[in-house]
């Protein structure tokens, strides 16, 4: 089906999901979903992306067209005997705020994420939000990739401090939200809180403020963005996954070390994708979304920053 | 003590007070305050500023020493029999929260605003943050500015709508913070509220987001801004005042009828001069504050900003 054959310019791990949602606006029931869904469609509009996840026997051919669609290389996608990992939550009126009504690891529980020969020479390689455990299993099969970055939640700042902090060395940017950085390093204020988790070993923090925009502490950058501000919210889920693969999917188009522009370049497309997933449910804007309508959005977007 | 030949490119109105202030950090007792006084300075650093305000026989040629440091035309300033306004507060951990102690109004409970002959022709009027029959007491004053804001507050939006509702055709740009927005519009989404209060009659709404940065909605302008990314916040008092100063203060300066180039632009210095305000107590940082220490600050920020 897929074409083991390509150049990947950006490897992407992280979970695969069938989602059911309920905001205030509507409900969804199994949708497609997870970080490396959300991640690899936002990734796909400016690089060559390959996706390394794990779905069951339920990720039915229709679910999986999807992927296709957004021409996701999906050599690194396992299919194994059971159900794919589930989630099913509730949105509240304020959307910031969520409930978690089911989660159903299934065959996510034992998934080993294992990177398909041409992925691991893949310049570009995005952890997306899975166990931190995981995430260093991808960097053991990995040569020398040109820029990591790894994203993460307050679930494994919890319970996975530990195997998330020895990670910090190893990558070069850590994607998270200010409610996690804060968590993370112990420390209220934004620009400490990235600048302890720079001291632990990432050379670059990339924290997400939601509706705020997004904040990324460097070597010698220090770069701030405002969201894109929109009054069409239908769904968060998966607007930070799409941050996320937006980011590294434009910084892996540029194919080159990342420098001040291309980061600032990344920002503004990341900024951009993420505002137009939460548009509708699921990957329902994603769908049909056009290079056109981004490179006009980010045109508007950039007259409004001053 | 004052030239009163000066021609005011600024005429700000509002409140002078002596204020207590506790913060985490430190205490202070009995320093110069109120929203006037703050704009006054912020603005000038940009502009000829006059001030409309009273105070009371306890503000002492030392309290005022202050107005005269930042070369504020005081004409408008009346003393009146009795004691100045007086305001305590307590800034908790969180200083975005606080809890007032004490407000004695003394001489400005029978304030009613007069402008000095020269103040009438100013071009630029800001209405600081005053009650709103005040604010409309002002615009009765003066023949035709080039453009006038208004500041307000969550105490006026709830127990006098009525008169700032009327206020909005009268004015052409309203400035209040996130919460108050909201409040006012009676909408959670902030672009559909500053929408709501640009229906009702002000051209112009500046939202102040405090460390998230503002939003200037216009006619045909919708601007972003940051905020100044901050780590040693001393006394957030006054920080609403400079901002609107600093932004009045800078479209003054440039002495034309503002458009999308000297809105950027005033956005920027208020950024930044607000930033300096809230480095330490009351206006002590203010004081001794240089156009060269502004200068190098607005470059920084200039080049966070993606």
């Amino acid at each position: 089906m897929t074409a083991a054959a390509k150049n990947i310019d950006l490897a992407v791990v992280g979970s695969v999901a069938i989602d059911t949602i309920a905001t205030p606006v509507a409900r969804r029931e199994r949708i497609m979903g997870g970080s490396v869904s959300y991640a690899c469609a936002a990734a796909s509009f400016f690089s060559v992306v390959g996706m390394v996840g794990i779905v069951g026997e339920d990720c039915s051919r229709e679910y999986r067209s999807v992927f296709e669609h957004f021409g996701i290389d999906t050599c690194g996608l396992l299919t194994a005997a059971g159900k794919t990992f589930h989630w099913s939550g509730v949105y509240e009126a304020d959307m910031n705020r969520r409930r978690t009504l089911a989660t159903e690891l299934n065959v996510f529980e034992h998934f080993s994420p294992q990177l398909p020969h041409a992925y691991q020479k893949a310049p570009f390689l995005l952890l997306a939000n899975i166990a931190p455990q995981l995430q260093h299993l991808v960097l053991e099969q990995v040569a020398s990739p040109l820029f990591v970055a790894a994203d993460t939640m307050d679930l494994w700042i919890h319970s996975e401090r530990d195997s998330l902090r020895s990670l910090l060395p190893r990558i070069d940017l850590l994607l998270l939200n200010d409610e996690e950085a804060r968590l993370l390093a112990g420390q209220a204020d934004l620009v400490k809180a990235a600048g302890t988790i720079q001291e632990w070993g990432a050379d670059y923090v990339l924290i997400k403020k939601g509706e705020h925009g997004a904040m990324l502490a460097g070597k010698n950058e220090f770069l701030l963005l405002p969201a894109f501000p929109l009054t069409r919210i239908q769904d968060p889920t998966g607007a930070g996954d799409c941050f996320a693969g937006a980011f590294m999917g434009r910084l892996a188009g540029h194919g080159k070390q990342p420098d001040e522009n291309t980061f600032r370049d990344a920002l503004v497309h990341a900024a951009v994708v993420s505002a137009f997933c939460v548009e509708d449910f699921g990957m329902e804007r994603l769908h049909p979304l056009t290079n056109g309508e981004i490179k006009s959005r980010i045109e508007e977007f950039r007259r409004m920053i001053v």
